[in-house]
């Protein structure tokens, strides 16, 4: 079945209960993206339509997470490829709002507020922000759940081993690491009912991370870009190695690239995203911690990060 | 059935799906309270048992929303009285987590922020207090809902019609005005799947608003207190005769009883509980408004409130 869009949570609801009621499903995913899908978002529908029976991805960029009302403005948005690309993932709906249906009084009074996790790395340089993307991924998560304790939605089917309700999954891609580990802190803090999974990220064949910000990148300085995850690779090896980290030196290459103008990078624990000082630099490396970094290159801000193991 | 008590999640999610299905329910309710039950409660509990098929009551004294530790050290708790005024009702599970069961990680990193509607009036003398409160609702409303959408509860039960699911509300006093305002925004700005119905406040034979905190009241105070209920009836009174409100003699009249000292007194907007100044003094009162006040009653704050309507 080709892909049916729907813009209002009504048509969401009843389209999804349709297609799990048609196809006998146990499952229901939510795929949350801003839209400009690339090869990264791709990744995330199949492995939602891998693990689910209904898959809905949904595609709306959020005013509410834009510090910048020229940086909303310049957001890529290419709908019909975006369409393309989710159907042939296998994507069952593409939920695409407006901004009046997803806030239709306004901007919220009462938010999500992600705390001291929301406050440094990104945080720090877009004040707000992840209140704001909390705000809407609570919003879009609560739209997902599977035409659930819906006032009016009908009577219960029970057989006798009491009422099955389909389970719930929400992807999000590795490459935001600190909005992923927002949204599992959300997840547990709140108890939404819904299980996240993270999903690895989407490298070019040279190893930059994809995103829909590498389309302002010259070749140039897509050619420099390749230093954050050189230096990723660096950490990796050495982490896989046990070997010391040795962070300095991998800062040392970073800078050693003009056209790139480094922000942070650091290594932390994965669910705090506090800095390991002590235990990663100079020891031998052992445990699991998360590289975060972030720089300017050219126009664009770009992030990556990579997952440390040992 | 007589009520059963649950203090886990798992086993609220476990007995409230057995219940549904037992009974081919078609509803389920959640109604929070803070235990130290009084009438008020009872109503509450009465309301959901009259209108769902599954009632589930939590009794959960929440840190979070406690200012001060003396005030939540002295709340009130009465679980035995509890459990049979629940029962009494015909409620059907009474869920009583610990604070480790609601809080395993400790305080939440990542909350619900009131804003600006969260610090006014009662916000206003306790700073955070609806932060903390929504915070906690959030998490139950989540625990409540029907076992949907769990991960893993196993596969849905769809008939030709669509897999039907049980509708859910939650209820809460119209006593506590703002909380139940705020409840409202949270729900319509972060679309919890619930319906949040209010029920009307209960009072003494003399007028009184019941409250767990009356208790603290001496014999002189309780009488001084009534003049609280006697301003909200005057107004009532002056409303429903399309009269100016006049709220300055009510004011007067609260006043003139020495043993009240008087916090705030007015006439708002139900929704935004912003204060109608000149719609409700001077000329014929027409529309819907809300009466709100908070006066100290010797060592206790009382609030109270009426629904004005013409």
């Amino acid at each position: 079945m080709p892909i049916k869009l729907v813009t209002t949570v009504a048509e969401l609801h009843a389209e999804s209960a349709r297609l799990l009621a048609a196809k006998q499903g146990v499952s229901q995913a939510l795929v949350p993206t801003m839209g400009a899908l690339h090869e990264g978002h791709a990744a995330l529908a199949r492995a939602a339509v891998a693990q689910n029976d209904v898959v809905v991805a949904s595609i709306f960029v959020n005013p509410l997470q834009f510090g910048d009302a020229v940086d909303l403005d310049r957001y890529p948005r290419t709908l019909d490829a975006d369409l393309a690309l989710l159907d042939a993932e296998g994507v069952d709906l593409a939920f695409a709002p407006s901004v009046e249906e997803v806030y239709p009084g306004g901007e919220p009074l009462v938010r999500i507020t992600s705390g001291r996790l929301g406050e440094k790395w990104e945080g720090a340089s877009r004040p707000g922000h992840f209140d704001g993307a909390l705000t809407v991924v609570a919003k879009l998560l609560h739209y997902g759940i599977p035409a659930a304790g819906l006032p009016g939605s009908g009577p219960a089917v029970a057989d006798g081993a009491g009422t099955r309700l389909p389970a719930y999954r929400a992807y999000f891609g590795q490459k935001d690491a600190q909005q992923l580990a927002l949204v599992r802190r959300m997840v547990a803090d709140l108890n939404f009912p819904v299980e996240i999974v993270g999903v690895p990220t989407v490298r070019s064949a040279e190893g930059l991370a994809l995103s829909s910000r590498n389309r302002f990148l010259s070749d140039d300085e897509r050619e420099a870009a390749l230093v954050l995850s050189r230096a990723l690779r660096l950490l990796e090896a050495r982490a896989a190695a046990r070997e010391p980290l040795d962070l300095e030196s991998a800062v040392d290459l970073v800078k050693s690239q003009p056209l790139v103008e480094l922000d942070y990078f650091d290594v932390v624990d994965p669910a705090t995203l506090e800095p390991l000082a002590e235990n990663c630099r100079e020891t031998p490396f052992r445990g699991e911690a998360l590289a975060l970094i972030a720089a300017k290159v050219g126009p664009v801000r770009l992030i990556d990060n990579a997952p440390l193991n040992s």
